[in-house]
This record gives C-alpha cells, structure tokens and sequence, in this order.
C-alpha cells in the first residue's frame, strides 16, 4: 500500500496559489497544500477556483494556532482568527487546518501556562470545527521551537491534548523534521491510530544554518529515515495525501520546476510510492 | 534545603584548571566541574593538587561518551577511552563522568542502532565504573543535537538507558538547557529518583546563535524556569552539587571574574540558595 504526494506550498514560497497548483499538475503531484498568506493574496474564492480547474486535491490549509498571549483579548482574537481559518479550509475544500499552537507567554517563563491556553483555545474552536467539517491537526514542532512558536514538543504531547476531543474535531499532524530524533516515535505513532491528521515531510540536514526555521532539507539529502516513518503512520491507519514541506531558503530561490521535480523523484526514490 | 553551587569548567573555558580553580575560591564558589581537555593541559596529578590546594570538590569530570562508530575498532577504542576517563575521574575525587553518548552512526539513519551501540558500550564500561567508584552520568542532550552528538533526546530515555544497569554504577545528568522544553519532565525527574548523577544549569536565550552549540545564556537570562525544575530534582533526593555549564562566546570572550560574580549571583536571585 502506497500514499499519495502532495506539494506544501512552503516548499515554493515565492509561488501564488495559481502557479503552484500548475506546477504539482506539470509534475504528477495529485495534491497540494496551502497556505493563508498566499490565499488571501488572491482571495479564497480564486485559490479555490485555480486548485480545482488543476486538477487537485486540497491536503491541508496551513496554519492556525499562536493561541498563547497574556491578554484575553488578544487570546480571543487568536481563536476568532482561527474559526476564519477553519472556514477558509472549507471553502478550500479541505478538511484539515494544521495548528502551531504558540510558544510561551510573553514575559512568562511557565510551560505550563501556555499549554493550558492551547487546551482552551483549541476546545473553544472544536463546534466550529465539527460544524464546518474541518479537523484540528495539532503540529508538534521541534524542541528548538519550543520558546518561541510552539510549547507543543512531541509527538505524545499533542496526542495527550488531541485525545481530549472527539478525533472527528481534533487530531495530530506528523512531521517528520520536528519528530524523528523522538525515542518514542514509533510507540506514539501507534497510539496516534485514527488521529492523524496530516503527514508532512523534510529531512533534517547539517549544519543547521543560521536561523533554524529555515534549514530543511530535500527528502533523502539529510539524516532522517523516512521509510520506518511513513511504514508506521501507514501501520496506525493514515490514508490521507503525504506533505513534501520545505523551508530553506536555497530551495526557494532554486526554480519551482527543479524543486518539484526533486520533490516528486525523491518521493519515489526514498519511500517507493 | 539548598543545594551547592559548582562552575563548571565550560562556563570559563579560556582558563586553566588552576586558574578556574582559584576563580571558584575567590567567588565562594565550593566546587568546579572539570573537562577532560583542560585536566590532559596540566595533567590529572596536578590538577587534583590545583582543585585540592584550592579547597574544592570536583562535581563531575567531563566527558566521556562519544560511543557510535561504524568500525568496531573505534567502538572498542572508545570504550577504552571511556574507561581511561573514568580513572581520571577517580584521581581527580570526583564520583561522576558526564557521558554525551554519540550521534548517529556516520553514513547511518538507524537511531536505534546508534542507540543500542551506546547501552553496548554503557554496558561494558560499569564494571570499570564499579570498581573505580565512579557513577556514569548519562546526559540526555536537546533533540537538535540528535543528529550529531547524542541519539539521547530525553530524560526518559536517558532512564530507559540507565534503569538497565547497576543504580551505583549509571544514572541520568539533568542540564535544564537540553531538557526544559519536555512535557514529562516533572514526571521523569520523580522518575529518575536514586538515578540522578548531575543537576547542570544554564539557559535558554534567544535568538539561537549561528552556532546552536554556543546559545546558552546565564541563569536568568532566558525563559527556563529554573525554580521549578531545581524543586524536582530535590524532591527526587538530589544531593549532590548543581553546576552552572555555559557554552557561550561572549561569556568566554568577558573576564572570568565578572562570569564567576554572575554566576555566583544569578544562582542566589533565580534559585534562593
């Protein structure tokens, strides 16, 4: 059994909507993922318009979350925000909305705090959820991004947040950069079953540049064994599109075609779908 | 109850053994942590003398580890390297050697094998450990030093690791740098109680340096919350020295006594102690 591609419009930053939808249709790449920037650059009814008339489907819409602030009111905004976003997934024509959930409060240094936040919001957002069709992918980010983006730091965390809800409003995104060097991966992806939300891949490459938001690697230039990966979260029931989602800023000023060509060759070549 | 201030060697890594050791004393600081290097500058008879003469204790010597090679030669080599370290720790009064246990294997994606390398190698050093009295402090390292220095990501798994030998012979160092992000922490420090070898201290400062091995920062500066972390490791039976390890250009490149008068302070705003 094999999944299918699907393009994280991250991966061609510089791209609109339109353009990347071409690409993943000139490169045999059934799907893409979107992004809210790009979207509203062109407005959600157009984006919508351009992923269909290529032929696509619609993997995730990235990304809602940052749902941790000192100020109610700023915490209420965030979740308003996000109930747009579940819509805009919608109106795209997806059914996922990856969540980065936020890093510390600012000014506070408790995890804990910022984790009960999360909680909150996310609850908060599950009616909009459920009534829109749209689920939660809660995103672990890396460790290294703890502080600043996302208090959410592995796999087993946003599983032990996400069992909170019904699994039809809340599940797990699993990328591979932000949780492989993880212990207890394959035991937390087993546990995932029926929670999985989304399926994101980009290999961790050394050194690791300058700003770490930023250095992934093409699938199969870095150290991560993705095969044992994808065979896991096959094994824990996920049949959903698989996110090739690259930051780095080479890639991006690589052409669009060349890195779509990688990322469908690599696909191939390293998970054999 | 408190516990006791050490500086580790890192912190003032421009200095000798006996200048850092006369550093300690200056600023009431009761014990150092020393580093292999610095010890083989001097040699281990008189940096004993140096430490001695200077009325300190030795918290840990640093480190050992580095177990995962491809060639089994350089495995053993390693292992031998580890058990020379370990003598040295003996000559040098200490009862602890801080063990970063390796990366992945060079040309391997296999964490598992680089992992089942280091409890080999663990495994082999305890009866050298044993008779020397000397604890092997597996350090669990942050998760963005996986690839390249220690497949040991978590205190868990330090635990795991440890839990498989002798309590006398192998336990867990706790460095807040490599360990404040993790949900379970609280309950792997309960965890790791009669386990713990090592409470190290320093912080998490952003922006994360060009270099991610240089970013730590002075108890304080960052967002870890140290009281937390340090009140559970005490009710975990901690008894030993808590030293503060800043791996920092900045900090090396400002006069050690200005660093030592810092740290010293710091360690009595942030902790009380």
């Amino acid at each position: 059994m094999s999944l299918s591609l699907s393009l994280n419009q991250a991966t061609v930053r510089p791209l609109g909507v339109a353009a990347a939808a071409a690409l993943c249709a000139r490169h045999d790449i059934p799907a893409i993922g979107l992004w809210r920037e790009q979207v509203a650059d062109c407005g959600v009814a157009r984006a919508a318009a351009a992923v269909r008339s290529a032929g696509l489907r619609v993997s995730s819409l990235c990304r809602g979350g940052f749902f941790t602030h000192a100020d109610p009111a700023a915490r209420a905004a965030a979740v308003a925000d996000n109930v747009a976003a579940i819509e805009e997934a919608a109106a795209l024509g997806t059914d996922v909305l990856v969540l980065v959930s936020g890093g510390l409060v600012p000014g506070s240094r408790d995890v804990g705090l910022a984790r009960r936040m999360i909680a909150d919001a996310v609850g908060s957002l599950v009616p909009a959820a459920q009534r829109a069709g749209v689920r939660l992918g809660i995103e672990p980010l890396h460790p290294m991004f703890c502080a600043d983006r996302c208090v959410i730091s592995s796999l087993g965390e946003a599983i032990d947040l996400a069992v909170q809800f019904p699994a039809s409003a809340v599940g797990v995104v699993v990328d591979t950069y932000h949780v492989w060097w993880d212990a207890r991966l394959p035991s937390e992806v087993a546990r995932a079953a029926g929670r999985i939300a989304g399926f994101q891949l980009a290999d961790w490459v050394l050194p690791l540049p300058a700003d770490v938001l930023l250095g992934r690697g093409h699938v199969g230039d870095g150290v991560i064994d993705f095969p044992a990966i994808a065979a896991a979260v096959l094994a824990a029931g996920y049949r959903g599109d698989v996110e090739v989602e690259i930051f780095n800023e080479r890639i991006w000023a690589a052409p669009a075609d060349e890195t779509a060509a990688t990322v469908r060759e690599r696909f191939r070549a390293v998970l054999g779908w």
